[in-house]
């Protein structure tokens, strides 16, 4: 596998994510993670801090870069010569989603084939919704994000220094 | 089974759709395709509309009609003198949905049944949200709809005349 | 409909295959209880009693009848002159099991449609094989068949006048 | 078990609910029914008629009571020096996202146990959404609710009276 | 929560099993930790040495206590007078399987109610079954159960001394 | 992706297994089908045979070659210097299983991910075993593999000839 990309809102990446990233960085040549501009969805962080975000989060990860893409995932794909996509899967729910998504795709692209690899146990319920939803009613989520990204939280929520 | 209703919003119909009132209108001796009128949720496509392109592709089946109806769906059935309704199922999320909607009909009428049809496995993927969220990105959505229901998408897009 | 076929092993018949049947009786003009004769697997009930417990608990319906067969469903239902199969659906595993029969079905017999009903929640959880264990291990299952299939199954197990 | 909370929107509390409240009180010594308050989502009933439509249907319950909260589950949790949260379960869409609370809140704070208890078959489709849903489109949900809450809904409807 | 029952067959115990054990020895004041006698089943370990395995690995919790059952649960806990049943959840196939065993002994016996936890996510792929499979191919099992039951296994398979 | 591994019984290959291997193998360098030799299950085909059948179907794939393994699936992955397993999946009960495997082999050895890869909507009910149940019951088959594994089903069965 030469190049793979991994794509998502990432608002704000997770530890869930960044577990996906790693695992799949060490499977192929190369890893875009491709964060999608959607500008009808709202979002908590701007794209270029959800890119920021994420760089600061694979420093040490040579072969994985950040991307960002605006329409249809398989036109991005398609454009960047790629023909394999990424996912995390987490539980059922995930899981009929990401079928539906993944056939979708393949019915626009046949040439695209979407992997999914199981996100680890101790990271099997987070998501960057819950993980705001907490933090917006003044729970920890520490332990879910990196400190990096926990303070880009904090700042955003308007409460900066708290840790 | 004389007569049975088939309801949604077919905002657009797709091909899955059409699988289900294909193989459904050959188990009775009428279908009703019931269009949901709901004026608190927005629809690509006006109700007329919607029901135009339903016609448009059943021209062939004798004893298909369609229809439109506000309100309760056991109430429209109900008044219609009708105790089957047919609904499609594709995966665990639609069967969670549909279980729970079926019930509660049945708690409201006890008459009626509702009765469940697989959709075909190539359709197992497609919903009309799915159609108007490609479409919308620019991606092409022609082999998930007629023909004639493209168009009218295209032509909603301001895309008329693409191909 | 005309005739629809709703087929199993029926051992012994539950109230939840009695709903379904009750109910399907209901939307056709004629049912056939069609009870499989698999002679590589070990049944508590000969079929001719499984018959019988049947015929008896449908005494009152007059457009169903119980037959029996061998081989495969799609050829039974075939030399019928049939062309709809009906299923009972408690929960996701019946779900993704009958949804892959009813795909298999379909994959050898293009004609027929398999149509699928929920069972009602009281008996939602019932299965034969559970009011078996059940009775083997000395518990009442008296709540979840009818009188008679009660006194067959303590029969069988050597309790008869129990109750 | 001391005490236990059971945590809800509660608009409005239905008959699958007290099922829940009156089963649970059974066999803990405390029953907590804690109410959130989510200034950010629309509810078709005010904080204080939930409070009053759960308050009027535990008449009998000696040791239930009625509270609100804001914010984390976690956090009121903690503040009431209780460790168990209980929940109900329907289905497996309810099971998912359940699961994935459960572990957050832990993941919040590791001392609090979230323990599920099925609802009983009979109300195993129903919701307050559903019921609201249902009641504004002019159907009967009179089976689903207290004749209390029914009036109460009715009263919201501007149907006072109807029955 | 005066007494709780967590059945199983316990064959061997494992450190998801044990998770659940000690979580649930916080919330009520007694738990029976019941193993299972089938004659019928096929077991690695007889019944004295899965009795003794979790005995071993329970010396720190004061409440806890084994014992070993034959027959029917609900005949059980009914002898025990006790009306909760504690039981793990892992995924959507336990999901099922236990809400149809709920409900079965809910139908038998309507004064016990079965309270479900989620296993931590770091067990949530373990089962007895999987260590036994494992085990048999010669691969290490020794971070799934706790040492001295790993210590059984191995003498079971006539590997003693290996680690 | 170096090398990745496709395991499982292929008793016998069917056109979903087929397709998962068409699609994986353009997607790494090299993929080895791994078929499992178990001496504890029956199986229709001898080890040879399922062998044989896979190699007559993947002559064109230049790619992939066929090899056997008997115990513990992640020592063999080890030996052959591959750290990519890669799986079909069809539908939530595989899911399930799968998920539990995939981790239950993570704790095995922490380097070996597990890829995930959705069998097209056409196979989507495939499975070796439906294949053997209907073709001993007489059920033509010869859609779901190729003419090669048919006429070895056929006998094997005793029914070479027929078509």
């Amino acid at each position: 596998m030469k190049t793979a990309v991994y794509p998502g809102s990432f608002d704000p990446v997770t530890r869930g994510h960044l577990d996906v990233i790693k695992r799949s960085s060490k499977i192929c040549d190369e890893l875009i993670v491709a964060v999608i501009h959607n500008p009808n969805k709202k979002s908590m962080f701007e794209l270029h801090e959800r890119v920021a975000m994420i760089e600061n989060s694979i420093k040490d990860l040579g072969n994985v870069k950040v991307d960002t893409f605006v329409g249809l995932l398989t036109d991005y794909v398609t454009s960047k010569n790629v023909n394999v996509i990424i996912k995390g899967l987490r539980a059922v729910t995930d899981f009929e989603y990401e079928f539906q998504m993944a056939l979708m795709n393949k019915g626009i692209c046949s040439e695209i084939e979407t992997l999914f690899m199981m996100t680890s146990p101790e990271y099997s319920f987070l998501s960057s919704s819950l993980v705001k939803e907490v933090a917006v009613l003044g729970g920890r989520v520490n332990e879910f994000v990196t400190d990096y990204v926990y303070d880009q939280i904090m700042n955003k929520l308007g409460k900066g220094g708290e840790k």
